[in-house]
């Protein structure tokens, strides 16, 4: 099997590696832990929604990663990951939601027979799936070892993108197209929130010709009127109505890779001040593209838009984007780099963000938002093609 | 606002409370502050798609929960939660994914104000929402605080379902059997698995009637062939084949609500050593139902199957179910008691398992399963009624 399993070809893989550890060395760590289910789909392929138990890719710096999880979950690695299987382990199953056991200790005994228990040894303490007490058992287990905290060393080499990830960007954002457009469509006085989202998301599995529709990692967010000032409400059964604001939060997604894209839609003439707060935002996304240039920084981004929003007197305060790509639930950012003014961080040709600045005020909300690719040269390059405004449907017009 | 916005009726969230509280002080907990998505639903009905970011409820002895997260969703506890403003604290957006700065500085400032400095706070070590790091900032902050190790205490006391939650799972029942069925129906040869999945969830999503469809905990799991000899693999857009069984893994979701149900379909004739784990493990289910009685233990359900499957030589290993119910990503269990033999969880009516004795072989699988409902009399109740029994789909005959 190895290598036709995987999404990517060796060489890409051998990038990937490469480039992990660089930064390991250079943070002094002997061997990687990673539990971040895009880290370890990255470095090895594994793909499967049993990230909701321990499981993880041991990296050291001369030997393949190691995948580690469950026992019948080897099974899914044994079809997903371009290693062999000596590089496949499974712990019993006996160690799962146990009171008694943990996975933990199954995989300290791992590292010790890799010769690790003396080792500088990464993890990631700040990741959904490295729980306190998982560190509190692996650190009593191997007492001898030092341990690094190796937070997004990972997902910090997963930024740039090479040409093969790009495609794979290039076909959600196709995707987030067609889902985003059918949102826009259907949407009208009556349609129930929960139907309209069905349609969403059968299109969105549906893909786009050769690109099947994987799931995104976070679900449609399609709030109307004042579930619209929050961010991060999903929907539920009520029938959309005229005189709300919807605005649909989606993302195509092909295999494992997303491309955001955000709009709004009233139904019925919208009042004056969403049309000078979506009018401002515009402005300041196309400031933003035009800033988002290889060797600026992320705040120049953050400060082109809020120099537009300013001009309306709307201080929205948050960040307004963060790097996308692979990834799996929770969350579709990458949590390196956040676009606000106080992030320095360097914008190099290959980085993607989702140059996210929704605006969610007292009782209304307005989203619309690029996913965006920073080129060799010139402004960035926004990935979807879906008209850059507020949508209104008026049928009294 | 407060109740009106909440699923359910402030009797059923004073039960709740009450539950919580009597746990709390067994355990020699002052203040509980609970991470987990679902015991925060539980608790005070927030409901968002927010849990990626640090957030939870701080639930002392004697007062009225309290929301603690992002500013922004601050937004969305507020029409989302049965309390009154001052229970909802935001802290500030530049919190998030910090390098300098983490939630829980802000945390520990909250609960100091509170008077909990010296307190006895109650954490979930073993939680994807409480990292590694968070516990090292929270204790670090509250250095005369004594910290408890309170994982699962609000799982727990959601195993028992009160009325109002059983009429919730029943809708979600419903919604599971349609699409169930759906997929059953649509199986067969050439249909690409993406697109299947596009039907059934635009069906989950529809619903049954007022019982609209939320998103369920867990995606769709529907491998074929040696896939299904991994348990938690998901689609791709590859085409269904004659000669290859596909399980369906499936929830209908009611209002964060679950109850999941599988079922195998084979298209053409299957070999007949599926045949015979088919019928041991319908066998078995009907056996794991007769002993799941109000008194008996998780491990008479888990043994009693065990001795239908080793008749015909399967010694499947591994946990055969677990609790379900209110749940968010990436799990819809529980994560308390185990059906396994070495669970000695007393069996009390209105707990809802998902008994799911699934089959990976070495190169196909097998799932057929149950949520269930122990009674106050008599063998459990089957909550969905779909055919107890490997499909099959044959066009040749």
């Amino acid at each position: 099997m190895p290598i036709e399993n995987a999404p990517f070809s060796a060489a890409e893989y051998a990038r990937r590696i490469a480039l992990t550890r660089t930064a390991m060395a250079a943070a002094g760590i002997d061997v990687l832990f990673t539990v971040d289910p895009s880290n370890q789909a990255w470095l090895t392929g594994y793909d499967g929604w049993s990230f909701y138990v321990h499981q993880g890719v041991i990296l050291g710096l001369d030997t393949d990663p190691v995948w580690w999880g469950r026992v019948q979950d080897a099974n899914g690695a044994r079809r997903t990951v371009w290693m062999e299987e000596a590089d496949i382990l499974g712990y019993a199953d006996d160690y799962v939601q146990s009171t008694t056991r943990h996975p933990m200790e199954d995989l300290a005994e791992r590292l010790k027979a890799r010769g690790h228990d003396r080792a500088r040894i990464g993890v990631e303490m700040e990741n959904y799936y490295y729980s306190a007490r998982a560190h509190a058992v692996l650190t009593a287990q191997l007492p001898a070892a030092t341990f690094v905290d190796a937070t997004a060393l990972v997902n910090w080499q997963r930024g740039p993108k090479s040409d093969e990830e790009l495609g794979f960007i290039r076909k959600a954002a196709r995707i987030s197209e067609r889902i985003v457009r059918l949102a826009i469509e259907r949407a009208e006085p009556g349609m129930r929130k929960n139907e309209l989202v069905g349609e969403i998301t059968r299109a969105a599995y549906y893909g786009d010709g050769d690109a099947w529709g994987d799931y995104p990692a976070i679900v449609p967010l399609t709030p109307s009127g004042a579930d619209a000032s929050a961010p991060h409400l999903t929907w539920n059964g009520d029938e959309m109505r005229r005189g709300e604001a919807t605005f649909f939060e989606l993302s195509g997604c092909y295999r494992r890779y997303h491309a955001p894209l955000c709009r709004t839609v009233h139904l019925g003439p919208p009042p004056q001040k969403m049309v000078d707060a979506s009018e401002a935002l515009v402005a300041g996304l196309n400031a933003g593209l035009e800033a988002a240039r290889a060797g600026n920084r992320a705040a120049d981004i953050a400060n082109a838009l809020n120099g537009e929003l300013a001009r309306v007197g709307i201080d929205r305060g948050g960040r307004c984007g963060y790097p996308i790509g692979l990834s799996y639930p929770p969350d579709w950012g990458e949590r390196t780099a956040s676009l606000r003014p106080t992030d320095d961080t360097v914008l190099v040709p290959g980085m993607t963000f989702h140059f996210m600045p929704g605006l969610w005020m007292d009782d209304w909300g307005l989203e619309t938002t690029e996913t965006i690719l920073i080129r060799e040269n010139g402004p960035a390059e926004a990935l979807c093609n879906v008209e850059r405004k507020l949508f209104v449907k008026d049928w009294a017009g």
